[in-house]
């Protein structure tokens, strides 16, 4: 098998995803539904469960990459895959928390092919209901009245301030005119691989692992949501719209240091230095002219990360991100098959095209 | 003794608010303290621990009602008041997140005698410092390891989740014509009774209190709450700017549906019916509108509620949610210190200017 490129079991890992969908996505609406109207229909319009006009859909609700990590969290501590349930429900929630936050924040318009809650039912609903999801997240892992459900929500706590932090990071990136490659990782390692990590221990937590066992299955979830943020980086600018669900050159019109972007920066040579003036002129206009911007306007910058070597110097990170998650799992013991289906979903992570 | 008007033992609430303060801010400012910069600041800012400079200042940071219950909390079943200083910097955590979040939503622009967070910092920075405050709250619960903290995180978790129940429901009354006063007592009871109720009953959960007792905590705490916000709205409409720190007719301006208001819209009569039919008119004009009013167009409608009676309506039912609060205190065993210290907050609740 070429590192580089791994042979990935693609039934295998189709048949977790869906088992985490089918298993989570019940109890989720569950919660859901506990909501006070009119935050449950703004809920259920973010998950994608009913379209603007309240209609029931069967529209696209993410890849659920979480869920099926939590019921294998469950697994790898020895415990059956319901014991995960919670855990799952509890870190999706967060999730979507953040996503309707930071969606507002961003000024982002599209998610998952649709208009995002703020532009469909206004800025207050965006703010409201990702306050009321993460209410619940802890809510419902609370209310299982256990040790260990107190150990799993503090983490996911600690894991929700890492989110939080990463966001502000990303905010005031924004505004920088140069972002380092190491800072841009920590701001990654917050947003997309606290969560993750929590994700991949929080099963194993209900299920009565010890902190040292969650602690390495976080460690593995860490750098695997650090390989998924690098090829989320890479789909944000060179990703195919339809696949995505977002607009082309998605990234480059929201002037986001990325990990190309940082990466094609620190290079040094010809073609990054070019680009250094080109987004330092970029910077200094304002968001509507950046909206202007043509398709090869878009595309020329593109063009000149890629020259720069920022495309494949995240390729690469992406790659030595996943051989370090793979590595952890030979710290603890787990059941061959529970490990066998952890490296899958890691090899899916970073082949993915959406 | 006048129930109308208890005569309260200013020097000893004035020592309790006191003491609240006095242990609960340096744990709530090193916790505040954790935050990454620049969310520390922000924080630090609505907190009125510094001016919009970043210079310390000795500014209003509210009245610590929230604080000096948590710790007659812990002593009510019988520990030392220290034992709940977690519980109280929790819940401040927690009412400052829902302060930040709520003052963005309203629009607010003033509080405490300064401007708002979002007006000086940017709504992205409201957003991201109220989630963190949030996730802050729980975790300084949960890294106490014990089952009481994961019970008492529980109880503040499902506080918070009627909080912003209270916040949605505020908002769609906004919209509609008209509100009944049982709604108005609904909305109310969940935007400050649900708090203040796991106020009362966090510390003792700490300190090991059973169930049976901290449900009866928060049946006093739940009903102050009620009159605390019966007074809240008396001086939303009549209280003196100079000492709440608001804006002059700072409920009429925003056309909430205070209580006041319905209850004198539910009162029928000539002053009930012409009120109904100014309001309906303010109702189809736009915020800029209103904003222009005259103090004589506002003050002509405060006069109206009056005349009906939505005043003296509400002054009662101040007086009568503080008789429940305290009825409520002889269901459970407690110090008698503590209980009459409990009843002197809730007699300074109601009479309080500010």
């Amino acid at each position: 098998m070429n590192p580089a490129s791994p042979a990935i079991d693609t039934d295998g890992v189709t048949a977790l995803l869906e088992r985490g969908r089918t298993l989570a996505t019940p109890v989720l609406r569950a919660a859901v539904g506990r909501l006070a109207p009119p935050m449950d229909t703004v809920a259920a319009y973010h998950f994608g469960w009913i379209d603007a006009e309240g209609h029931p859909t069967t529209g696209d609700s993410g890849k659920a990459v979480r869920p099926a990590l939590a019921l294998l969290s469950a697994e790898a501590a020895g415990a059956a895959p319901e014991v995960g349930i919670p855990g799952a429900v509890a870190v999706e929630l967060v999730h979507n928390f953040s996503l309707l936050h930071d969606d507002l924040m961003d000024g982002d318009e599209q998610r998952r092919h649709r208009d995002t809650v703020w532009k469909v039912h206004g800025p207050a609903q965006a703010i409201l209901v990702g306050d009321a999801l993460f209410a619940l997240a802890n809510e419902i892992l609370l209310e299982l009245g256990t040790v260990d459900a107190g150990r799993a929500t503090r983490r996911l706590t600690q894991a929700s301030r890492k989110l939080i932090d990463g966001q502000a990071q990303d905010i005031s990136y924004e505004h920088r005119e140069r972002v380092t490659v190491e800072e841009c990782l920590e701001m990654e390692g917050n947003k997309t691989g606290a969560l993750l990590a929590c994700a991949v221990s929080i099963g194993a937590v209900l299920g009565g692992a010890d902190d040292r066992t969650a602690d390495t299955l976080e460690k593995y979830g860490y750098h695997l949501g650090l390989a998924f943020q690098a090829v989320d980086d890479l789909l944000g600018i060179w990703g195919d719209p339809d696949a995505t669900g977002k607009q082309t050159w998605s990234d480059l019109r929201q002037r986001k240091k990325s990990l190309p972007v940082v990466a094609a920066l620190a290079a040094g040579g010809e073609a990054s230095e070019r680009l250094a003036r080109i987004l330092a002129a970029d910077a200094k206009k304002s968001e509507s002219e950046i909206a202007d911007f043509t398709e090869e306007e878009f595309a020329s910058r593109a063009a000149l990360i890629e020259e720069a070597g920022g495309r494949e110097w995240t390729s690469q990170e992406a790659r030595r991100q996943h051989t370090t998650a793979i590595a952890a799992l030979d710290e603890i013991e787990m059941p061959q098959q529970v490990r066998a289906e952890l490296v899958a979903l890691a090899d899916f992570v970073v082949v993915r095209k959406r």
